[in-house]
């Protein structure tokens, strides 16, 4: 079996993460990394053996020993890099989420399936061993129909002011999350959002035209119903549970833990916060869904999350945005619609 | 200390069930039961001690034995019977809700009123050790300003649709309870209510013009935001539970359970279904509320859920039917007005 | 079905709670209760129904409308009483232990059997709801042969030094009911008995020439082993858990609690204690006890925990205060070879 | 910082685990490994970058380049290659037990000790984050002082009969871990041990001459007491938990468990059973006791598990065996002294 050359775009917390599990997997090799600024990444680099940082991506679209690309720089980079890297046949993993502007996601998907290539984005949830287990269940069929799916997804602090201002919004930064684990779990698609919202937390975030706190509701095709809750903070730690309620049973998926410790005193019983955040809480998932796209990328297996999950993702993300605006519930068609009419002018 | 002397009216399971705890409580004495078939209930009442069954309430109005009276009887009595026994200075304990129809409501909360008798509300979920405890942790302050109050309720088995026709619906026979105890955990009220909902379970509730199964978005005048999940039937049982979280914590109520013993085998962990329904979840609630409703005709403390709460559950159920039938969000200002310009005219 | 009638012997804390579960049962009457101080039972007895207190226990015996006594006078008591109601035809139940001199209990129980009067000893824990369902599922055959039983029994507080003094010290008055269970849990007799303890708590209990803390070690007649942990103050309450460990899986009974609720906060996640001593934590099973007695008087069942269980926890009891004293383990055989001896000359 | 030269004896399931946490480390090198038969490794080797694999450890022992080795070879190899390699100056991390026969197990440490060299035993459960969060807590205070000990520990299935025979027996090759975690917890010696135990699993461990089921009680100097509970076989996997219990408080620490998931079925509720065994339970616990030695060959820290450590806990195992064969309780300082006699002979 061919080893897989792997070229990483962006050096930052959450490229570095994916080169350092790489490192450890077999089959694959990392053959270079760019950054627009290379030179803070050059001894990590070294020291985990990456031959070569660059400071222009295109010289790893163009690197023949580079099979495939991890696209892990600013979101809105997302579109260019997946476009060029389709056209250099590359095999394309992007982080969420794919655009800010949906019409350019579009553009970007189409670009992929032109050309023919893998384009796996980031959901790194829905590769959790938790929410997996609820997939797995649910696909035994052992709660049978599903009538409901809710989704706890709070932050442990919120972002910076700066971050906050580039990221689009809680609910395309922070929600498009749960609406995937939305979509993945219930097996269906979202038709309507309803959001209520605001700034419970930091005025800051408010001053940046954004909110830091929400409760969504939604539809799906096949007839549930579900609901996101998101917090920008949560005194406790992070907050990542979900629920999934059908004809047959119910299913629930809790935070996970450092250790499982309690201390009964005179005051009662006490045990450990959740793990921070995502980093320690997901960790295992960041392995699994590269492992999945190398699997993807090798033809033994379709890619787990596609470029039309991105897209599917993002419209919620834009329906929720226009509900809260305009307090009303925004049906999925109506945002798909608006879209396209855009795109064919 | 005086004896309480009181008057049950309705001779049903949840009469009983009052009767029985009453005759366990010390300072009270039931001096009669009335039902319209009063028959049935001859045996029962012998055999704890209650001296006197009726056919016909108003004797039990007219007694002058008679403190206090708990109208146990089927909805479409409430509004005249507690009219009737304001007027006659009793204090009133009444089964929730106080009336399908909002207008008639208003008429009775302004008896008591006028009359100036203390007038219960049967919201015992308030009372349950659980929803009490949150209700206790919240005040003291302990998780700070309230961001969002999720509330999960879902019977074991559907209603017979007999009983669905006479029940006025779901919203207003089995969310009004989440609708009280989302007013009552967040301390603040409900001004705008989003409902999705539809018939995933029995056809025949839908046959009846009501649904099964519904999630309720819900905003708090104090800026928080609420979701209630409802379903008609869980097969695993009783599924009632509460989340609230705020600024410095979060609380959960978990179900309860008949014990809490875990069989550990080569298929995993198992462990009980919750409590069955709610007379066995809710036992020691039933018990509370009456107490406490005791205390306040005593006049030892203020009556612990008021006409007024009431009627804020049902206008959040009828802004539930709106919303639900017109695919909006409601404002609960806008049922309160239409009912008082009905009222008016 | 004809009535029981009822007379109980001590008016102390739990003869008084025995008389208040009675008076809520069918079929059942408590026709009088006898104290050595019968005046400040009075004015309690009279709120309750219970139409007469006798200074003499005898006044019972010989009252024909009393079919079963209940025995909740002090220890010392216990042997005369049993014996004098069994002669007088009366049914019999005892609170634990029969007697602290093990000879004499063997006399009281030959005395009931030779009269034919059922003779069931208070061990209530059996009839706790969780105890009770590990017992079903073991008979089930859920776990399969049954290769250890652990026992966890502390109480919240040490008693009074004067409490010590007569209670025939912390194996006979505390872990006489952790014999019984790992025998009932077990389903086979204890044939060997190692006792570690010491004072750990209160000096004074040591004083008195009584232990506070307490590992045993079992051997049970059908291979499995068994260990119990006993401790006079456990700081955050009542602390009583049961394991069962089998060749075909695991059974857990864990600690009850007055709620479930969890409070997540910076510091970590907060539950409470267990229920606070054995009033709240076994009053299910104080009922239940009487529920099964009552049904062995009527001839429906057998006794449920008869003279020979009491005679066997208290064989154990005396085993373990060797065991300690000299060291070694001590094989029941030998403790009852030795009690037949001297009941022999 | 000089990078660490790491030699690794033995190249079976232990070794090659060692070897693959270490190449994930910083500031240390796998130099070398060697085994008996050194062919089937190669190719291991080769893929992650070990340059060497001997057919003799002698080397390791010659090479200049390795400063610390890592004994995974047979136990009856332990003692001599300690030796050797403290007489060549190299840091030694070995794994339990040092021997099975403790006369040799002294020898060993004493030649350690001696050279000045580092010496830990591999009682990776230290490292355990649930058990070191008990640790930490007990150092804390927040238990005060400590009143018992009690560990589960069940494997999930037997091991084959040939490995029984040179396993040293159900107490040296399993309980080991649970005496150290014992002294390890209470912070205090054993200092006398009373087992029960038999063969209840699997006749063919009995044929050896082991057990396969034993419940121990422990004695510790500074009062408390302690209780072991070992199975070869929990057919729901693999049962590791302790339990503390002191003055102040009482820790808990469970079992890991892959997933959290929870199904609530018509039949209950379900999860999923513990981890399957030690690899999958105690990964973490290998990594940490490995950065730990690495801390204290450079100089950091104390070899956190001494030889010493080992050497206590395999007098306890040996008391254990006394004890079991005799059929009473033994003291340490018994086997310890006869130790020493027949050392100085």
């Amino acid at each position: 079996m061919k080893t897989i050359g792997i070229g990483i775009i962006g050096a930052g917390r959450i490229g570095r993460l994916h080169a350092e599990n790489l490192i450890r997997m077999k089959g694959v090799r990392v053959v270079a990394i760019s950054d627009l600024f290379p030179e803070p990444a050059q001894e990590w680099a070294a020291s985990i053996g990456i031959p070569q940082v660059s400071g222009d991506y295109r010289e790893l679209l163009q690197n023949e020993a580079v099979d495939a690309i991890l696209i892990c720089s600013p979101t809105g980079t997302h579109v260019d890099i997946i476009t060029e890297a389709a056209q250099a046949g590359k095999a394309i993993f992007c982080e969420k989420p794919v655009s800010l502007e949906l019409e350019r996601t579009f553009t970007a998907i189409e670009a992929a399936e032109k050309a023919g290539v893998p384009l796996q984005i980031g959901f790194n949830r829905r590769f959790d061993p938790n929410f997996r287990k609820v997939k797995d269940y649910i696909e035994q069929g052992r709660i049978g129909d599903i009538h409901s799916v809710k989704i706890t997804s709070r932050d442990p602090n919120p972002p910076s002011p700066d971050y906050v201002k580039s990221s689009g919004g809680l609910f395309l930064d922070m929600a498009i999350h749960d609406f995937d684990m939305a979509r993945y779990l219930s097996g269906s698609e979202i038709t309507e959002v309803y959001a209520v919202g605001g700034v419970l937390i930091d005025p800051a975030i408010g001053e940046m035209g954004d909110i830091d706190s929400a409760m969504i509701s939604l539809k799906f095709k096949n007839g549930a119903f579900g609901s996101i809750d998101n917090s920008r903070k949560a005194c406790y730690g992070y907050d990542q549970r979900v629920e999934v309620f059908g004809a047959g049973g119910c299913l629930t998926a809790d935070n996970d833990f450092s250790n499982n410790v309690r201390l009964f005193d005179g005051s009662g019983i006490h045990s450990e916060k959740p793990k921070y955040f995502f980093l320690e809480r997901y960790s295992a998932s960041y392995v699994q869904e590269i492992d999945d796209f190398l699997a993807a990328v090798r033809g033994e297996r379709e890619v787990p999350v596609q470029g039309r999950d991105g897209l599917q993702a993002e419209l919620a993300a834009r329906a929720a945005r226009i509900s809260l605006l305009e307090g009303r519930p925004v049906k999925i068609s109506e945002v798909e619609n608006a879209i396209k009419e855009a795109a064919a002018q």
